[in-house]
């Protein structure tokens, strides 16, 4: 049974992009990563969701990347709250975390060397994404050549990186409907950048409002409670 | 006065490529890594490096390559000893750490982007080194090419990142006559993968080897302690 190392977050992509992982006959080992993100509830979401899914082991680093700073999802820096689809589509947000996928990538590039993986799945999108640019299909393709010359194990020839972004042309909604095909669970993800004390999801940042719309289009109902929508 | 984030491990390699740095005319920012290594003493050496070297920020950050594994640097796997150089440049050894100066690179991105510099220091070079895949021009490359699709300031078209690899194509001799003349201070650096207890260096890992080789060939003298040569 092949091995692939799965990215996972807690979020709704990633819990899809391990699904598909999943449906393709793969031994799971997810990587989480406690990075000094205000909305750390979404670690407890992927030990949950590791569980369930029967993955074979969990990983969660520390990783302290509020050290470094430069961005409204480990700073003091205020999330922004409704905006429409039109702002959230057309910059990059002040949610940017410099680098955070290069990091979580070099971290799973990593451990697949060393469980002798050549899979690395990554819940990705380039559609309705919020504007990150290490969510695009070139700089996936950037990270996979860059991995393929930089392990031991691909250098001698036993195998090729490749970093499997499935859900990268799909619309929210797709990814939705692609998971709920394969079984996921959506009520144990978390999506939220700002959530309030109790746990609940704000409703209003852009990764809540993009979830939202998602779920609006597949013609579902967001099954996680929300302080106000 | 441009900033420059300098990956500084408290080496020959990184010490020298700082002061390519400096003498270049860079406001210096180092970053050094506690990852698990055995030879830990490696940072010590690091700051105060960083230190007699006027530099405007040092950051060490912690990560612990170690629960991941899969090298003679982090694990209870011996570290060879008394290798010939035929041997050294032959295979990748067991030193080699999984997917490391990916990791490096992307915490130094991370925080290139933060400083709004574009320019990041790296000490590796691909003639006299221990076989390592990510100490090659090819993998540098490729590194700078994603680096370019991956951080907002990059893609908003503020700059271009340059990873400067200043000692790519230099023996180890060169490197040591080149410190030297930019004013290093090789007394206050660290190669050794397995230091004694007291702190000298071992004098047969391949790391030793190569650097009193590097020393031999310079026509110099190796200022630090060894245990046996």
């Amino acid at each position: 049974m092949k091995k692939a190392v799965v990215l996972l977050s807690g979020g709704i992509d990633s819990a899809t992009a391990m699904a598909v992982a999943k449906e393709e006959g793969y031994a799971l080992y997810a990587l989480s990563f406690r990075y000094g993100q205000r909305h750390g509830i979404e670690i407890d979401k992927a030990q949950r969701i590791a569980q369930v899914m029967g993955i074979k082991k969990h990983f969660i680093l520390d990783i302290n990347l509020k050290k470094i700073g430069g961005s409204a999802l480990t700073d003091a820096i205020e999330v922004p709250k409704g905006r429409g689809a039109g702002d959230i589509s057309r910059s990059i947000p002040v949610t940017y975390v410099p680098a955070r996928n290069t990091i979580f990538l070099s971290y799973a590039l990593a451990w697949a060397e060393v469980l002798g993986s050549f899979d690395i799945f990554i819940g990705v999108n380039a559609l309705d994404y919020s504007g990150y640019p290490d969510c695009r299909p070139e700089y996936i393709q950037a990270f996979e050549k860059m991995a393929n010359l930089a392990i031991k194990a691909a250098v001698e020839g036993k195998g090729t990186i490749t970093i499997h972004a499935p859900l990268l042309h799909l619309r929210k909604a797709e990814i939705i409907q692609k998971g709920i095909a394969l079984g996921v669970d959506y009520s144990m993800t978390h999506s939220c950048y700002d959530p309030h004390i109790d746990g609940k999801a704000c409703g209003r940042c852009d990764s809540c409002l993009l979830r939202l719309k998602g779920f609006r289009e597949a013609g579902l109902n967001d099954p996680v409670p929300y302080a106000e929508q």
